[in-house]
């Protein structure tokens, strides 16, 4: 056995423990009973020392060093290579008494936030928020120097490698000069218009969760390897060949579970996607966040609100729930489902306002990090940027800064691959387009096969091979930028 | 920290990793998509791997040997570190490459036979079952001169251990005695009554769920720390803090959810009645599987078969599921409920025939280990002690040798729980009317308080801290004896 072996070996057990893990977690979200959460709070703990125990171990970097003596000249090889010594050399850095630290912080802010938020208590979380603040920072200044990173990217690298503040910096700025022109005239064009009519009437549970999993397996989705449940949150999880999504339901309104639906599909058909040949390899995995959230928006955002794809669904409703069939006109759902609004929840915002939601994080989470902003300015801090960028001041915290589980749970550098997916989105849709002719006569037929098509060979099957930008080149010809986003926005709000 | 809490925070380690695999167990039965069961199989052998690891580390020996050099004075802690040294001796004694053979042949030969069993032939999975019992035999003599047992006693160990072949047998064949007389008089009292009515109707499974659900929670059951659930067959599972009991419906019948409920509560109460101060130590387990069975079968025969109980529940049933009176009437329900049959499927047995069925087992299983009956005489000899012992042949061996997925998933030596557990159920229950005035009159009020007021302290509480016959003794003054079932037995059956 080579020194690259035991590697490939080190990393399928340490990956197979994940799998274990993620399956808990999708149980704690789904299905656990409430009074077992301490029980499943050390169950997660052992397994994710378990696998951090075997990154660290000696052999792991003796067999690191000799594997790199003589690199692979495959290119999936030596790209394996490169991320389990991009992984080792996180773990390494990371003393245990700070990995710990920061999860009990963080497990005990989260708890607190929940209720902080339901009180609308800013108050009440600030000193646990101050706590995995600092122990995150204490995370970031340790990684900062083996990673060569500033400390901010060096959390970034966690959730997006290879993807720096540097490079979101112009983009969100680039992007806040075009909304400031371009929100006001959207709302202004969509004040012309006459106002849709709401769709309303009683959507059964059963009748919805029908409706969703057929779309999901006429999506892709297999579900001999697949689950759809509900939970409080839309989430997906699980392993790529048990993949579980989950959604919400409102049995006053069909759109919130249909889209959650659609969105956690476009993840699980990444992860189904992976290229099989690297299971439980570094290589294998996806290509980071940023990535990720762009195989969900590229189906909630770019395919499944076109008018191509509305024209198939509006029918496909009316057949599946009855009422008018103005209603469910795909100009009429195009107006209800399309639109743009100044809000205040992040994840409730369109597509258009939606990543000044994100700069706004990107902005305080750098300064938190930094230290140049205290938490208890961070209220204040939140409702100024708001009133700057959108106009609008939040009317409690609850609607502010309170209203993210993520700092909370000490996710910290996460919320800019939600805006970068989303213009990824928008720039794999169009060069998918230009790649495929027929893509939206397909989905006008309710056909995502022309779609996928090319994702899967684009993007899913790339797993972890390239970096977030270089993905984007090999499928489209350039780095992420927001012009395709940009125009995207303009043609679907201002054309 | 000494060597025995070294030892104590290395036990509670590897028994989270087991709650956790526990869970995992619980998902692949009532959850998991289909397709998911190749990487779940890895997940669990990774789990099984590691907290073997654990087990078999050096430091784990030289922390017992210290630990036992001034063994602890306390009975609880003395008592945990003579379970770990146990546990320990059976870890170290098997090659790794051991136990994967027989893990890898059980797993084939499972799989294998559930399709043998749908076609009835033994042929199909023959000389797969050889090879499960040839490693089963490999582990047996590997066990046996370590813990000083015979190589089938080194098995039974495994699921109760302290109980030998010589302590059954004994009480096998005077059981077998007693029912040589009792059945035929019991068939006799039970032609001369007249037929009882059956229970006919649509008992919507949704309208089941809740009547059991309720039921457990009357038992004691809290579900804040628990499910019920639906799989193929009705299993409990899960942790203390996190109880997973499951049964199967049929809309035809309420008997068949509600016993397999009242079933795996009986299991549930047990575990959520462990010791909480030794949790996750050995001593703070169950005493084993007899034990455990023990607690299953009070509430299922003894309690919830008995004409107290029946006075409740009927009048229950009927406010739930409506229909007629009669039918519902607990002299009804006893004569439905308990209905003694010569049957060929040991599932499916009444409380007296069931332990002959079990006893034929025992019998075979011992002369497969010793050698004795090869596998290709294995529904030969089936076929006969069935004519002998029950006077009835089974018409093929999906209703003979195929039935019990035991022997093929590498469960042998486990089949004398399930008798012995029936027995200690009634030897308990004898000691339970005896010490508490009431035990009966509450029952006919659905009352279990009294009952569990007994069992909790009696059995629950004491955790392993005693072996099988210990436990009985210091709960009902005397070892296991088939007395106070065949006293039952003859009570209910021939009274």
């Amino acid at each position: 056995m080579t020194a690259y072996d035991r590697l490939t070996a080190r990393f399928a057990r340490i990956a197979t423990i994940r799998e274990a893990a993620s399956i808990l977690n999708w149980d704690t979200e789904v299905i656990m009973p409430p009074g077992a959460g301490d029980a499943r709070a050390d169950q997660a703990a052992v397994l994710s020392s378990l696998s951090h125990g075997m990154l660290v171990e000696p052999a792991a970097a003796d067999d690191l060093a000799d594997a790199e003596a003589a690199p692979p000249a495959d290119p999936w090889q030596a790209a394996n290579l490169r991320l389990m010594r991009h992984e080792h050399t996180r773990a390494v850095a990371l003393p245990a008494a700070l990995v710990e630290a920061t999860a009990r912080a963080s497990s005990l802010c989260e708890q607190a936030w929940r209720d902080a938020r339901k009180q609308s208590d800013f108050a009440a979380v600030a000193p646990l928020l101050r706590e995995v603040v600092d122990r995150t920072r204490d995370t970031a200044q340790a990684l900062a120097p083996v990673l060569g990173l500033s400390p901010y990217d060096a959390l970034m690298d966690d959730f997006q490698p290879g993807v720096t503040a540097a490079d979101v910096a112009p983009v969100f700025a680039r992007y806040g000069t075009f909304l400031a022109d371009a929100l006001p005239r959207a709302e202004a064009a969509q004040a012309a218009r006459p106002a849709p009519r709401p769709v309303q009437g009683h959507f059964p549970e059963a009748a919805q969760a029908r409706f969703c999993r057929s779309l999901s397996e006429r999506m892709g989705l297999d579900f001999r390897q697949a689950r759809l449940d509900s939970s409080a949150h839309p989430f997906s999880g699980g392993t790529p060949t048990d993949q579980r999504i989950t959604t919400r339901y409102d049995e006053a309104d069909v759109a919130q579970a249909l889209y959650a639906v659609i969105h956690e599909t476009g993840h699980a058909l990444y992860e189904t996607g992976l290229p099989a040949a690297w299971r439980r390899q570094p290589v294998g995995h996806a290509a980071g966040m940023a990535a990720h959230e762009s195989q969900s928006l590229i189906v909630e955002m770019q395919a499944c609100r076109s008018d191509a794809f509305l024209s198939w669904l509006g029918p496909a409703l009316h057949a599946a729930f009855g009422g008018e069939a103005a209603v469910w006109a795909p100009t009429n759902l195009a107006s209800l489902w399309r639109k743009v609004a100044r809000s205040f929840i992040r994840v409730e915002a369109d597509e258009m306002t939606y990543p000044a939601h994100v700069a706004l994080r990107f902005t305080l989470e750098q300064a938190m990090i930094a230290g140049d902003l205290a938490i208890a300015d961070l209220p204040g801090a939140w409702n100024g940027l708001m009133r700057e960028r959108l106009g609008i001041v939040p009317p409690d915290d609850a609607r502010g800064c309170l209203q993210d589980i993520h700092w909370y749970a000490g996710l910290i550098g996460y919320f800019p691959s939600y805006t970068l997916g989303a213009m990824a989105a928008a720039q794999l849709m169009a060069a998918a387009r230009r790649d495929t002719p027929g893509l939206d006569e397909a989905l006008a037929q309710g056909d995502f096969a022309p779609l996928f098509g090319w994702l899967r060979p684009k993007v899913h099957a790339q797993g972890a091979l390239r970096g977030f930008n270089d993905l984007l080149r090999h499928a489209t010809g350039k780095p992420l930028d927001s012009a395709d986003f940009e125009a995207h926005l303009t043609r679907r709000y201002l054309g």
